[in-house]
């Protein structure tokens, strides 16, 4: 926790005068704060302020929510060299000076936070304002402005009630736009304004500037906690920051007039990656009429274009300026930034810059043409694209030979291809994708509020607000395919409808749209799988070359075998064989194996089995040709393969020829209070060494049918859920024994190198692993499993407490979905350290669901492991993070 | 593995030529093998012979059941040796050396394994016996029992086939007991049974007798691993033995006529204790027929008044030898001995000598009478009980003032009462046990394939058999109450009745027997607790004079608080608060809590509980007045309070007020695939905060009223079920500001000094403990959930495999039983040496039901944990496991 009242450094100012902080002090000035005293010092035209600290914020909270005095001396202080060096005063009632205060994490959180403008605003100071600008209906139209936002921002007055006293004014002047209303018109809405603020705050506006900056300097702390920034944090798995910074900066204005304007942008596009600025703008208006989605602004291109009355080349020299600026920045950067700057009657100004959010195919695009362009190197450019991010270009588009029932074409906010039925609120959308369902969340406009819904959704789709608008910049860097601005679509929020083009739809239709392209289409159209060329194959040969850990995939079939195989797998790490057992026949003879009453009888069904196994382990080893399978002998418990409910029994009942009350009773004789825990895995050979016998004969015919024809088969047996070494060592022995007879029965005189290993996924396994490994030919982590046990958590019952540990923060992640370093990961390291102090250098892999989370791979490396193992679709992220984690860690 | 044919000495003499081995070598030679040795060393007569050792054993089975040729060659040597001593030539046709041949492992294993006699006869041999003894008919009878016995065992000839032929040759001769045939006869007889033996062995009878003393030691060593040997050692724990070694010793014949006898016998009275010779013997027979329970023998004290016709003093004689071999041996061994002597024509032989076993009543006064005579020291008095035999006086004994219908008094064998159904065969009582029936086990007699069935029956009845029959010395050893010889009993194993005075009773019917007193009653009579005091009470004050470990125990009422604290339990460990939960009305609190759908009706019926939590706690803390107590917060899942069947769940309804439909809801949704690791333990109190706040609620008011009363509550708050530090964190926070609230309301201002600690019951709990310290002021080991999920067995649904495992020796015994050492183990030491690293001299127990268990409670005393916690009755067991822990680890 911080000292309260430290004598440390609480404010920091850039401008002129002089520039206290730097890029380096992200963590203590957050991004946008080191980034504007980075901008002044490199010489771009950036408006001065100051940037008062994270800390501060810290402080904040643990001084239960109270500025400490030292905070508010340093405050002043930096005023007053604001003051000097702009020349202005704030509240002047000649030339005010007029601050934006904004917030401003180390972690970028767009939209979530507070932001006041126009500060130093009052009832004196705006006739300086009209005065010094000449522009009395602007300085008017600010201070509305300040009071509302102040209001709604620092007040918390609902927002609707301004729109009403605003609404009011317009139906006196018969005008339908808020540009329209005359200066009377203003001056009048100001003096509604201020009546609304009493009549909901029970005070008045406060007139003080500094009283005004201050309790605007709180708000932005405050908003620090509010649901949605402590929501889009938890999503995001941003932890451990000590807070916002707040940026208090010279107000400059895009909004006096139409020599003025404000826009943000891209150095590069975010979408595709193309290495041209990117943005939009638009004229006579402030910075949050562009982020907030309400007016739709101009394309960045046609700038050029725009010929002010009193200034006919400032479209052309604004344009030739930001492409300077880009220049700079990228330079300075090395990366792609998303800015925001404004014109202030021609004169432009620079109010943000930040590393630019991108898909994932941007981000592979950007990090090869950077090589190209001797920017960064080949391993930058490796550690440059998060790993996860590749899931976009794996995500499956629509297949251009599929009929489409195109409704109306938005804007292509975020690349994608979605399929889902309509949700009409943020809340709506969490419900029905908690169920399963696959929704798209429609809205006239999405606000802050809708992240957790935005992050449950398909897609995104709506009516209004351009690429840069929030819904926009969140969704691209989820890669979250999303539709922006389709202005077409009339979406009635309260009775769950959309029209389009006289046609409508309601929660119970399916839509699909194309983040890439725009469309909107009708019904659920049909999907293809991507290819992975170009720079995304660039990108992975340098991963190869980096990374030491091996990929393999989870396959269960030779088709999933030989398109993982095309992703990179470098072989097989756990191919399931219960999964083979569900198809056609083979449910029959499991289940006439399973009602088996006597030894005999179950080896009869069993041998029903074995020519489909030998016969799917030929296709795998075939297509995995040369590499190493390995195979994991059965695992779940047998009831899994036995219908629950009576109907089911019945029927299986008939085809066995067996009575039904045999399969009920079996069926209740299988039952288990805790099957996670129960007779499965190794256990089940350790009780009916049949089963193993089979399976290990189907493995070795099939390896010998192989090696006859040409096929380098390398298959590994796993035995899975080990907890003892004499479990292993047991059915080691009878695997052994099995290998031999059928060695002997098919006379295969040849060598056949048949590795013998466990999965360790018991918690007992990992600690007594230099035991275990004297039996093991190798070890492979199964950290679904042992993530259950070491945690105590059921996979399938976590549901019940899991959103309350999240929430409050009593875990930081899903610890299913990223591998718990702390707990699990020691029992992993253990394993590891154990089993190769009995066996130097034992083969270690892992084959839980982490092997494709690039946190968890990260860890993998870090514990010396030989290879992750994951699903097809996530191999060449695999490969990447594996990469990521060899470069970070210094090997 | 052993090295074959190493020169490795392979056979030990004793005799008065010299003498190999000692007692030290009991591993070696196997504890008859080693005492024999001792035995001739120390002066007693021992007919001669030598030892073959159980390394020997090793090495048969290492060598695929083969004998090396450097074994034969050893032996060879030996009978050389022994034939010089002994004067005699084995096979000679004047005077023969006959020997027997007898296991014997380094831990007693009655009854299990192989014994031959009177090896040496042969169509030539029995002649000369005839002649050197001048007893034609007891050569004869040597013989035939040789053949039979040698077909018996070594080849495995069933034998029955022996007594078809022996019961014609009785028709034959008109007579009925084996005495009353004629010489003629046995010559006849052994005829006969060469045929049987030819007929079922395709071989002839083995003339030469090294060939029969080299098969003989064969079939010893086979023996070791049968079926029974296999079943007993796993009951008895007894492992890392490399196997049996084998005696083969100078026969001597208590069966020579009236003047020869055998007998078995105790030093000390096993049953009691009491320090008189205690035995029986039976004249003119051989040993086995004592052991064996054919004819019912006469007790040891009938002795003196034995007068063999051409020796009157032969009983008086015989008599005071064994009173002073008897102070002999106690001297040296300074433990009480169970011996087997026989006198041959007036000459005493001892054959054997081994640590008598005796039950808990009897090891307790012979260890404090030990002490008193001064043969031991108080601390090998401590360590000369076994803690668990203390469990047999720890049990029930029938209630003095019940109604007893006696129906017979048979030999009071093994103290005890027992109550059960009849159970005919040691299948039906091992199957009827495992379905949680309590049954006796009802024999003619018992044989050695019956141990599984003796094991987990209540009690056994015997008709026929003695004290020292097998039966009785095994309940004895196990503490388990026996009445044996209850002759009036007619036992039908098949029509499965019996019969006692004109009165039948079926597998349905129910008797009592007294182990104490022997008695034999129909149907359940009532039984009392047991009074500890005297010798028990003075073993009890050692054992806490040398231990360091202290001894809480679990209890939930102040019921068994008080018993508790009367067995010596310093605090309570474990108090289950869900329990309380259950009676009466609290149920339907708790229900209605469970079906409330809000916060506010949740409290509402929480509101409820409290008053009868408080009032329990009240009740507990003043029966542990001064002594802390430990709460646990709630654990099991909700589902757990609420009925599963429509009945149960209609009634529920109707009680509540609320729709069938709602309370079945709740019911499938709180359902769970895995309760073990659902929502319970903690997570409760995250998702329902207001569950702890009631309970911390209530142990707080409690506390204050019970303080207030001068009652001094010292009680500590366990978070169950905690997995990372910041659980423990979160609700510890909760219960601080819930107790500071309470104070606050009772205007508390004295000092409460209410600790808050956690279980170590998640495997991540341990892996973090220094973490978890950090919130916590104790730490409870719960070692039944971190064997579950440590070993990944679900405790409810184990027996599926555990019986294949034990059988299999994959698992060398239950870990729900004894703590696993080696896995679960290195946890608890992990949590206590993290947890320490944190927090310096941090408390840590252990509640598990490990706490009452000899071998867990020595390995809570290495790891240094502060306490042991365990159920009332076997505090005395823990305090004394605790002493022997100390004293065996030297502290």
């Amino acid at each position: 926790m911080a000292k309260r009242g430290s004598k440390t450094k609480q404010v920091y100012y850039f401008g002129k005068t002089r520039t206290d902080g730097d890029t380096t002090q992200r963590q203590l000035l957050g991004g946008k704060g080191a980034n504007l005293a980075d901008m002044t010092s490199i010489g771009l035209p950036v408006p001065p302020g100051f940037t008062i600290t994270t800390q501060v914020c810290a402080d904040y909270y643990a001084n239960k929510r109270k500025l400490a005095q030292s905070v508010l001396d340093e405050i002043r202080k930096n005023i007053a060299i604001l003051e000097k060096e702009t020349g202005k005063r704030l509240g002047d009632s000649k030339d005010p000076l007029l601050v934006s205060v904004r917030s401003g994490a180390a972690v970028s959180m767009p939209g979530m936070m507070n932001t006041i403008l126009n500060l130093g605003l009052n009832d004196e100071s705006v006739i300086g304002l009209a005065n010094a600008t000449g522009n009395e209906r602007f300085a008017y139209d600010a201070y509305r402005r300040l009071i509302n936002m102040y209001g709604d921002v620092v007040m918390e007055v609902d927002h609707h009630y301004f729109e009403e006293a605003f609404s009011k004014i317009k139906t006196k002047y018969g005008v339908k736009e808020d540009t329209e209303v005359p200066t009377e018109g203003l001056i009048e809405l100001v003096e509604a304004y201020k009546k609304v603020y009493k009549k909901h705050t029970r005070s008045n506006f406060p007139h003080d500037p500094v009283e005004q900056l201050e309790l605007a300097v709180e708000a932005v702390f405050k908003s620090w906690m509010v649901d949605k920034a402590v929501a889009y944090r938890r999503i995001e798995g941003i932890t451990g920051l000590a807070g916002t910074a707040v940026n208090v900066q010279s107000m400059v204005f895009g909004n006096m007039g139409d020599d003025s304007g404000t826009g943000v942008g891209f150095t590069r596009n975010p979408a595709t990656g193309e290495n041209k600025f990117y943005g939009e703008f638009l004229v006579n208006a402030q910075g949050e009429d562009v982020v907030a989605g309400i007016r739709t602004p101009q394309p960045v291109a046609e700038m050029p274009k725009w010929k002010a009355p009193n200034n006919k080349t400032i479209g052309r020299d604004s344009f030739n300026q930001l492409k300077e600026i880009k220049q700079k920045l990228e330079k300075h950067y090395k990366d792609v930034q998303d800015i925001e700057y404004t014109i202030q009657q021609g004169k432009l100004y620079m109010l943000q810059t930040r590393t630019g959010k991108r898909t994932g195919a941007a981000a592979v695009k950007i990090a090869c043409d950077m090589v190209k362009e001797r920017l960064i190197t080949e391993k930058e450019a490796v550690c440059r694209v998060p790993a996860s991010a590749l899931t976009q270009l794996m995500f499956p588009s629509f297949d251009s030979k599929a009929k489409k029932d195109v409704l109306t074409i938005g804007l292509n906010a975020s690349p994608g291809a979605a399929v889902g039925k309509l949700a009409f609120s943020a809340e709506e959308a969490v419900e029905r994708a908690g169920k399963g369902e696959s929704v798209l969340l429609v809205r006239n406009e999405t606000s802050p509020e809708d992240v957790e819904g935005m992050h449950k959704a398909a897609g995104i789709l709506t009516s209004t607000g351009g690429r840069t608008s929030h819904a926009a910049v969140v969704a691209v860097g989820w890669g979250k395919c999303c539709v922006a601005g389709a202005g077409e679509i009339e979406v009635d929020e309260k009775k769950r409808t959309i029209k389009v083009k006289g046609r409508k739809f309601t929660h119970k239709d399916t839509l699909s749209i194309d983040g890439s392209t725009g469309e909107v289409m009708a019904g659920a159209v049909a999907t293809v799988q991507p290819k992975l060329s170009g720079d995304f194959g660039k990108l992975m040969k340098w991963a190869d070359k980096y990374r030491t850990l091996k990929v393999r995939t989870n396959a269960d079939s030779p088709a999933d075998s030989k398109r993982a195989r095309e992703f990179g797998a470098e072989g097989i790490g756990l191919c399931r064989t219960e999964h083979m057992f569900f198809e056609g026949d083979r449910i029959l003879a499991m289940r006439e194996m399973i009602l088996a009453e006597t030894e005999v009888d179950r080896r009869k069904a069993l041998a029903k089995l074995l020519p489909y196994q030998r016969k799917d382990f030929e296709g795998i080893f075939k297509a995995m040709n040369g590499l190493p399978v390995t195979v994991r002998l059965l695992d779940p418990p047998l009831h899994e393969f036995l219908p629950h409910d009576a109907a089911g029994q019945a029927s299986v009942a008939k085809v066995l020829k067996v009575p039904a009350s045999k399969v009920k009773s079996r069926v209740t004789q299988l039952h288990e209070m805790n099957p996670m825990l129960g007779h499965r895995g190794c256990r089940l050979s350790v009780t009916y060494p049949e089963i193993l016998q089979m399976q290990v004969t189907a493995i070795t015919e099939a390896t010998i049918n192989s090696l006859k024809k040409k096929v380098k088969a390398i298959p590994e047996i796993m035995i899975p859920l080990v907890g003892t070494q004499a479990e292993l060592a047991t059915l080691r022995e009878l695997a052994e024994e099995t290998i031999a007879t059928v060695k002997a029965k098919k006379k295969y005189t040849g060598k056949l190198a048949i590795s013998v290993g466990t999965m360790i996924e018991i918690p007992r396994a990992a600690l007594t692993a230099d035991q275990v490994a004297e039996s093991a030919d190798f070890f492979s982590f199964g950290t679904n499993d042992l993530t259950q046990m070491t945690f105590g958590y059921s996979r399938d019952d976590v549901n019940a407490f899991m959103p309350d540990y999240l929430e409050q923060e009593i875990l930081t992640q899903d610890p299913f979905q990223s591998l718990d370093a702390t707990g699990v990961g020691q029992l992993v390291e253990m394993g590891v350290t154990k089993g190769r102090a009995t066996k130097k250098g034992l083969k270690c892999g892992i084959c839980g669901e982490h092997g494709g989370d690039p946190a968890s791979i990260d860890f993998c490396h870090q514990v010396g492991l030989d290879y992750v193992s994951c699903s097809p679709f996530r191999v060449p992220i695999a490969r990447l993070a594996a990469a990521q984690a060899a470069l970070n860690n210094g090997k």
